[in-house]
């Protein structure tokens, strides 16, 4: 089983403003950031977000992921109507959540969103980070990662440049030799 | 005149452990590194820095830097009698110091310290950001970037990758656009 972290910020290390905004990040899509994404994502068989990015993903017009979507909550108790077939919650803790999931036979797992990915990283649960730095200082906001309790170590195994100014570093975190 | 920033940060945007150690960074040093940073000495001709880098700098075996060096401090009053003639001290605002470096002959100045880099940043008198990203995470320290009561765009120019898996990127900040 594999868990990867694919996420956006600003050279600051935000992913979104304070009120969830997303504004300075989306004006650099493009048909290139699309592309690579595409190609992340094929490799994909289960995304794990948790209640904050899944209220910010069903303000979006589309429901845009193909593969089965997971939120970590313990408050969210119901999804959607249209999304019951695509959507479960899954009220445990990460480390459960993983062992759920490598039941179910999903071994290629995107894990999405600030809070969890901080909490991946505390736990020691993450194996890849792909981090794509805006070229932008946005000041304040949610920021993507959180106080640890020891270094973690990662293994540079690629940027991507992009033509808009994006940079995208593809990291591998080799977990067991952290504590 | 020209103000450029260049510093090195772990990927989660520290500059230094809370108790200002950088044991994580130097292990990063490699001849690479260091020519890469002597390309980029040679462009410059004064070094501006606040009083936090100035006393690291003092603890270190050897004095490295080939320009001037100038202390934006109100707090140091004077330097060491072997430094005399390397470092000033300048007890006032930023845009005053730029004023007196431009007066003084001064054209390509290296700016290096976290508050020096966050006030250049807050009045909009950075030209240049070169920011490397050291592939580990510490959680916690002394952070590059500040608050800012405004959004600032940067020009990413380029990426360069080095062996041991720091990620340089060099930023132009249009200024002249900022408010």
């Amino acid at each position: 089983m594999r868990t990867i972290a694919y996420i956006g910020t600003s050279l600051d290390g935000f992913i979104a403003r304070k009120n969830g905004e997303i504004d300075w990040l989306i004006q650099f899509d493009s048909e290139e950031i699309n592309q690579s994404y595409a190609k992340f994502s094929s490799g994909i068989d289960a995304i794990l977000m948790g209640s904050g990015t899944f209220k910010k993903v069903l303000t979006f017009p589309d429901w845009f992921y193909h593969q089965k979507v997971f939120v970590l909550s313990s408050q969210i108790k119901t999804v959607p109507d249209n999304l019951k077939d695509k959507v479960t919650i899954l009220s445990m803790p990460p480390k459960q959540a993983l062992i759920y999931l490598s039941e179910k036979g999903y071994s290629n797992i995107y894990v999405d969103g600030g809070k969890v990915i901080q909490s991946f990283l505390k736990e020691n649960l993450l194996d890849e980070l792909i981090v794509t730095k805006v070229p932008m200082l946005i000041g304040n906001g949610i920021p993507l990662f959180g106080e640890l309790d020891h270094d973690i170590p990662l293994e540079h195994l690629k940027t991507n440049l992009f033509a808009n100014g994006l940079v995208m570093s593809h990291y591998k975190i080799n977990r067991h030799n952290n504590p």
